[in-house]
């Protein structure tokens, strides 16, 4: 490929001026238009290609976006990476979406080291490597929360984070998603419900635990609730398919210790639905015609057995959002005033599939 | 943040000599010992932080491998994004994974206006904005396999594609693969086997279809092999639902229209698996206790109800070694060579769970 230099000699003109008229990206009326069109000409003619650096440090942006994935909940080396799981996969495509049609790019930034995932991305911001970054608060570990409790003066935006920030956060109405879960339920006649989640939610202080959601739904419904909760497997391979499993042993147990008193079970999310749907089945308990099942987030839940009712975040929407605001941030860093401490929150969608219908009675 | 300018001028050097200790990232013989510190010294004083773009172009490394994601099967926009579909997404995270374990970022590069993905993944590498790329074949529709027939200098690598190409391709066994499929149910005591799977399998010539290869080994192995084969459902915005929506109705027709010869059904993949299930639960045939389920992918198999016995396609080792090879290639052009027209393929890998077992005749 020909080099700058070659264009600049073959034009007539010095290499500043080349640069000048093919790596800023605008016109400048620093060069002539006559010597600016001659400029260009002969760098078609010899098919220079601008190298993307060279623009980046004329125009003062990079173009690309960070998104910081830092989930390692186990310690363990995860064979189910963060990608893999739908979850995180499902908001950064919506991410990569979102800054592809505002003309970015997206990178992933992991932890390296020392360096957890966040302080890698603000680096690569001082670097001008990335303008902005996503921090993906589910992937940030509650012992690492100190980097977005600091002032940033960098545009970085949190997707679902509850804990102190005062960064643009954009969240969905939890509250709000459990409430319309009670409710779907309530609505198809049932009165007796089962929480069935972790004990350990993961969940960033001072959001409240979904299962506390739970119980005060039900009883502002007038509803009967009771709790099946359970432990996480800890350090293994695949944490999604220990959850599942978790869940299905924690109410395959309760089921035979007991007569059932329940006709419906909101379950922390759609693994655990899963895990609730398969100990069901074994038990020889139709769904939904003895049990309504129903989770959050409409993951895994489209190609679960039978297809679940669930309420969905809408991920694809959080990244979009986040995506938006951030680059509103890196066009216009005045944006900081109205961004600062600013919560979105996404009104959660109940999405109505196999695993819910109108009560029966306990059979 | 202080500019290399400041640093150079309380250094007491040129801006060229400041930027050569400080942006090339190796020591240079055309700078003194002793200057070189002096240079650090104050960088480090003043907090200066190296610019990214600047190092990169004295470097004439990006450390970017890019990763090109072209999935529109539909031409509908997809409900479902290319990385929420967990096959893509655990491919991309150990590219990400092992990217980053090596030093570089990956960024995801997407379809823009006229250009598809892998073109702009090779403008950014004329651009020097990414040092290589990872095409990832099933995201290749089958109108545009031009891009990879056609001769490439630029580090490209090809994670499983079977179409004519001299870029190197990192790909799995795939008629292994059936064959380890159908031995598994051999072993277990099946004579007659069911094919389960879409008319369609976006298979890039000159692949057999899996559908083929089941009949060969079939017949090879002495078993008895039916198939049926269904059609897609166009144009939706979920394409893995409606694959196992599809695949469940079509199950389900067949057992309701005649005696069930079959005890053991071989599936597509993991999706259709999933599809055969709902249709044999609902029919009301146990499994694995009166027919055997098998998927290939191991994707969406460990959270399947019940968890599915599947061939691993070793997604994350096929990550993980394309990214080796073009490193390798960034690394060392001459590299070219050996890597041209080269083939890895990977052993399959036979995961059993709970959706196979002995064979107790057809009940």
């Amino acid at each position: 490929m020909p080099s700058l230099t070659e264009v600049a000699k073959k034009a007539g003109v010095s290499i500043a001026t080349a640069s000048l008229v093919l790596n800023s990206g605008r016109r400048t009326r620093r060069v002539g238009e006559a010597c600016a069109a001659r400029v260009r000409q002969v760098a078609e003619q010899l098919g220079y290609v601008p190298n993307y650096h060279a623009q980046s440090m004329k125009r003062g942006r990079a173009d690309v976006i960070a998104v910081a994935l830092d989930v390692d909940y186990s310690g363990a080396k995860l064979k189910r990476n963060e990608l893999g799981a739908t979850y995180y996969g499902t908001i950064v495509g919506a991410i990569e979406a979102s800054a592809r049609s505002h003309g970015n790019l997206m990178a992933i930034v992991g932890p390296q080291e020392d360096l957890r995932a966040p302080d890698r991305g603000l680096l690569g911001i001082r670097q001008r490597r990335f303008d902005g970054m996503i921090v993906l608060g589910p992937a940030v570990h509650r012992e690492h929360t100190d980097f977005l409790a600091q002032p940033h003066a960098e545009p970085i935006v949190v997707i679902e984070y509850a804990a102190k920030t005062d960064l643009p956060v954009v969240d969905w109405d939890e509250p709000g998603s459990v409430k319309l879960a009670v409710r779907h339920l309530a609505e198809l006649g049932h009165k007796d419900l089962l929480w069935l989640g972790p004990r350990d939610e993961h969940t960033h202080a001072p959001a409240p635990r979904r299962e506390e959601l739970f119980r005060r739904h039900v009883r502002d419904a007038g509803l009967r609730g009771q709790s099946c909760c359970f432990e996480r497997i800890q350090g293994s391979a695949d944490y999604l398919a220990d959850l599942a499993d978790a869940a299905e042993g924690a109410l395959a147990e309760r089921l035979k210790n007991g007569p059932r008193v329940f006709t419906g079970v909101v379950c922390y999310n759609d693994v655990t639905a899963i895990g609730a749907c398969g100990a069901l089945m074994a038990a020889g308990l139709r769904i939904p015609d003895d049990v309504s099942v129903i989770g959050f987030d409409d993951v895994e839940a489209p190609l679960a057995i039978p297809r679940l009712t669930t309420v969905s975040h809408r991920l694809d929407e959080m990244g979009r959002r986040a995506t938006e605001l951030v680059l509103q941030w890196v066009e216009d860093p005045a944006a900081v005033e109205r961004l600062r401490g600013r919560r979105v929150l996404l009104e959660p969608e109940l999405v109505v599939r196999k695993s819910t219908g109108k009560c029966k009675g306990r059979g």
